[in-house]
Formats: C-alpha cells, structure tokens, sequence
C-alpha cells in the first residue's frame, strides 16, 4: 500500500496489502466446499450459498503482515522486503465463526482449531498447504468471521476468493486465505507455518514465541512531494501531517510525532474512530523552519504498549513496530 | 501481476501492475477539468461530465512497463526492479482522443501533442509534473482514447482516477494518468520523462532512440507448484503449459516452447484473440521425464519481431523482452 493511501479510511482495493505464499489458486465459487471436521459431534461439508444464507455481520478490519518493517531491520531477514507498506482496511462482511463451531459441537479434549486454504507449494523443505491454526478460546472470542465480500464486492482472487478467514486484530497470515477446511485438533498444531514460521525467535533453531494480535503501529502519508530515486520528501513550508495509527492489544490511545529523529516528541491529535478493528486517523501542525528533518510517528495503546524508537532484530523480521522515520527537506 | 494471473483474459483490479512515478494525487471528479491550449484554434476547459456525454467506446489492452525485465539485467539499472510482472490486461472505456483535438482545430505549425498529469515530484534535480508528448500523427492514428472507466468501474486511484490517457500498443508510461492538460506545441517537447527518461541508452550523456511501442514478449504461468523462497516450480509430471503473448507493433503469429533453456523450440497452440490491442492467449502440451528444465517462451509478431534469447543491456533498463526463463524440477 503506497503510504499515500493513508488517506482513505478503507483502502481502496488494489492498493491493501498482499501477501501471497505460493500461488493463488483458481477457485469456483459454484463449486466451493468448506469441510468442518476432526473433533466435532457433527461433522459438515457446506457449500458458499449455505454459508451466505446464515447470518452475516461487516467488520471494519485493519491488517497488517507480521513482516511488515522487515526490510528496515539490519541483517534483512530473507523473506517479503517490506518496508512499511504492508498493511490495509477493508470492510470484511461474512458469517461470525463462532456458531458454525458452536453447531458441529467441539468434542470434549480439544485444543486447537485448524484452518486449511487452498494454496499450496514448497517450504522449508515440505510440500504443503497454507495453514494456520488457534487455540479454542481464540477461535470462539475472537470476533473471527468467514468473509466471502470485501469492500462491498465478492472477494478478489487475491483476497481469497471466495471465502477465507478474518481474525480482527491479529497479524495476517491468521486470516487464512482460500479457506477449504476447517479441523478440530486434540492437540497442538505443529505444521510449518505454526511451529516454524511466524516465530519471534532470536536463533534459528530455538523454539520462539508465536506471534499473534499486532502490536501498535503509527504510520503517516509522507509530507510534500517525493525525490522519485531516494523517495526522500520535499515540503514548501508548514503542512499538516497526518496519518493513522492501529493496535491489536486495545484502542490507540496516543500519537506522538517526533521532527527530530525521535529526540522530542509533541502530541498529534486523533480523529474519529472507525471501529474497534480499525485503525484511527490523526494530524499535526507542523510549521518548520527551513532545513532537514528526520520525522517519526509514534502510537500508544489502551494496552501499555508503545511504539520502539530502535528496532529489534529477529531471524524472521517479524513485528518490528520501531517508529516510522521519514527523511524531510523543507525549502 | 503474479504471473498466475495470466490466466485471466482481463486482469482483475489489484493484480495488473503498477507504476507511480511519485505520489498517487488527491483527486476529486466533481471538480475535475480538462484543459486542451497551446497551438490550438480554440482553446477549451472541459469538465468530466462533458467528457462523459461525448461519444464513447471501449478498448481492450494490454499494457506492459517499460522497464518490465530490468531487474533480469546485469548490473540492474536502478529503478522499478521489475522482474517480468509489470504487465495486465483491462477494459478501458472513454472518449476518443481524435475528435477533441480536431474540433480544438490543430494550427500549422503544430509538432507534437503534451499530455501533462496531476502527480508531481522532483526527478533528475527537476521539479515537475509527469509530461509526455506524442507526435501530432501518433496522437491522431493511434486510436488513444481519455479514459474513465476500468473493467466497467470508474478509474482506480492508482490507476489515474478520475481521467487518464490511454494510447493502446505503447509502452505505459504513454497513457498518462490522472489528465489535467493537453497542449499542442510548435517544437519537440524536451522535459525530463521524454528526453531524459525513457530512451534506450547505452552511454548516460548519449541522446538514445526513444521508446514508444511494446516489443513482442510472451509470458506463461509458471507451472506446478512454486518453492515459497527460491519460487523454483516443482511439477509431479506431464502438465498443459500455458500463457499469453503480445506486441505493440502487430498480431502475434507465433508462440514457440523450449524446455531447455533456449537450445530447442516446438510450437505452442495459439488461442482465441481477444482484440487489436490484448494479449493472445497459448497453450503447450509439455510431457517431461523427471529431471531438471529451464522453461522458456518466445513470441514473434507480424512485424517481423522475435524476442530474442540473450537480454540486451542498456542503461535505463528499458525493453528488455529476452525471453522468459522458469527453472522447473519435475518429479
């Protein structure tokens, strides 16, 4: 998503971000099945219609990718080279997940909740589809949908047409895209993208700690008019700076921005709110002198939690939220 | 565009490439004008309503950056490191480009045609707007129309909402977007976007042959399935490769495979045509034993244009449409 597109409250689609493991299937949606197996009292296999004739409910949903601020990080891990941009909002509107589990009836020892898409290819050596799974808590008090419409449309082949998952406020590789299956396990699930992937590790053969809901993250449209080679910005005068900010932990509390490279900081004001899963706009006056400037953004949650002026590194570069820093020329 | 996205005849909304020079602009159609000036019998101001209530017709492209395959190069020029995705097909629908102008009434003298858009930023040490001209011919024969509308939808943002040129069978950075002005002009235009960028060069300070229409290049969908960090194609046996093919200098008449890295070619089958102005669709029956290929694909036209089998340097990186290379394990 080109930071520009801050502007619009919901990203227009083409400009949300995308993050495509493998290939994106070819999918019908007239033939469309999802499976809903493994330790439940009744197991079902029911097709789109059926699941757009149950009740339905629109999310408004920021997404990010857990990668996202990867390529800032120094050694770059190898993966997507995401700078800042992999983030968007949509309006998701789909059938709450809760009751469709509720009615196949999770049997007695279950533990985890798995969610299979239909795209598949090789990683770290296995063949594989895409798959995620939550625990059973995080899969009934989640607010977690099966969307089959975005933005007021059916589902863009990209987006996991015609129907995926949508897990407000965590990462996205939760929303598993394409969604075919959905499996009650008695234990832990250990595939690739659970047990290896999406770890925040600090040495490849450690453990790590899983990742889950987004951590706060502020991010601004860049002031002025770019350098087209260095993207670095040239601003006229003073501007208002604006922008938005998200968490996954609880509602964005505060927006701080820095002119000096994180040195100082002043408080933004914030706007209107667009939801509970939606991020939330802000704005500064800012009226500089002429000179160089490194700006940055910083949010706050309900939860503690606050943006890091330094990055920290992981082997995979995950959920670096280190402040935003853009390099300014005022005239 | 993935390139699995090849198998859409049209390109859905948020897979055909894109490239922003620098900022998408904050447009808005209700105030949106036109302003044709310059060598012109009467200069007009034209709104988006007006353009609208004109005669209309919708046109079938395939669009493809300049600098698609730059990154193949070596050394890779630096800009859009383009591997062979900057490419899609749309509907596009608006007024013809002709009439205007002749009813504007073209004065003698006039050279070159200016189509100025909305994004600004600063380029080669040079603020300014996106500009590119076409010769007074190119602007009349080429049947160039003003678009509105995209696959039967209003311009995307990122695709020049609310009104771009688009000059079918040329290069994209020709169909300039998010259209403010036209200026027809006495002498050849010789802002930065004509006779800087855009121009095959093998020196920085030669002047160099500019670039207009798309060389023939031929495209497949990468079979099998794809090993997420290398994107290596693992494939289980005999498998229908398929793909699509263009040129902006006449019809394709010929798709050739080779499984070998170029050594050998065998005919594809060529599909339906979609129009004057879009891809072709192909089709190859591969049966390999197991073992390890580089799948190539070469597209010749009517012109008497073939890809060519080795890249062709030069210093922007522009029309390099050697052919495509997939390296395939087949079990």
């Amino acid at each position: 998503m080109p930071l520009e597109a801050l502007r619009y409250p919901i990203t227009p689609v083409g400009l949300h971000y995308l993050l495509i493991h493998y290939d994106i299937p070819l999918t019908a949606a007239d033939s469309w099945t999802l499976e809903i197996g493994g330790l439940v009292e009744q197991p079902v296999t029911v097709t789109l219609d059926e699941l757009k004739a149950r009740e339905a409910e629109e999310l408004t949903v920021t997404m990010e990718c857990a990668g996202n601020g990867r390529a800032r990080l120094e050694p770059r891990p190898e993966s997507q080279p995401w700078l800042l941009e992999a983030v968007g909002t949509a309006r998701w509107f789909g059938t709450p997940l809760r009751p469709l589990l509720e009615e196949a009836g999770i049997q007695d020892g279950a533990v985890e909740v798995l969610f299979t898409g239909a795209d598949h290819g090789r990683e770290g050596g296995m063949d594989q589809q895409f798959q995620r799974s939550l625990s059973i808590e995080d899969a009934l008090e989640s607010d977690a949908i099966l969307a089959y419409e975005m933005n007021g449309a059916p589902l863009p082949p990209q987006h996991g047409f015609p129907l995926r998952l949508l897990v407000p406020g965590w990462y996205g590789m939760t929303s598993v895209k394409w969604l075919t299956r959905i499996d009650v396990l008695a234990e832990q699930f250990s595939g690739y993208q659970q047990a290896h992937s999406y770890r925040v590790r600090q040495e490849e053969d450690e453990e790590g700690d899983p990742l889950s809901r987004m951590l706060p993250r502020s991010l601004m449209v860049p002031p002025g008019r770019p350098d087209f080679l260095t993207r670095e910005r040239i601003v006229d005068g003073p501007c208002v700076v604006e922008g938005r900010a998200w968490s996954g932990h609880g509602e964005i509390v505060a927006v701080d921005l820095s002119a000096d490279g994180g040195e100082t900081w002043e408080a933004a004001e914030l706007g209107e709110e667009l939801g509970p899963w939606a991020w939330r706009g802000w704005s500064y006056r800012w009226e500089p002198e002429p000179g160089s400037y490194e700006l940055c953004c910083r949010a706050s949650d309900s939860a503690g939690n606050e943006q890091p002026v330094e990055q920290a590194w992981n082997v995979g570069g995950y959920a670096n939220n280190a402040v935003q820093r853009v390099p300014v020329s005022v005239s």
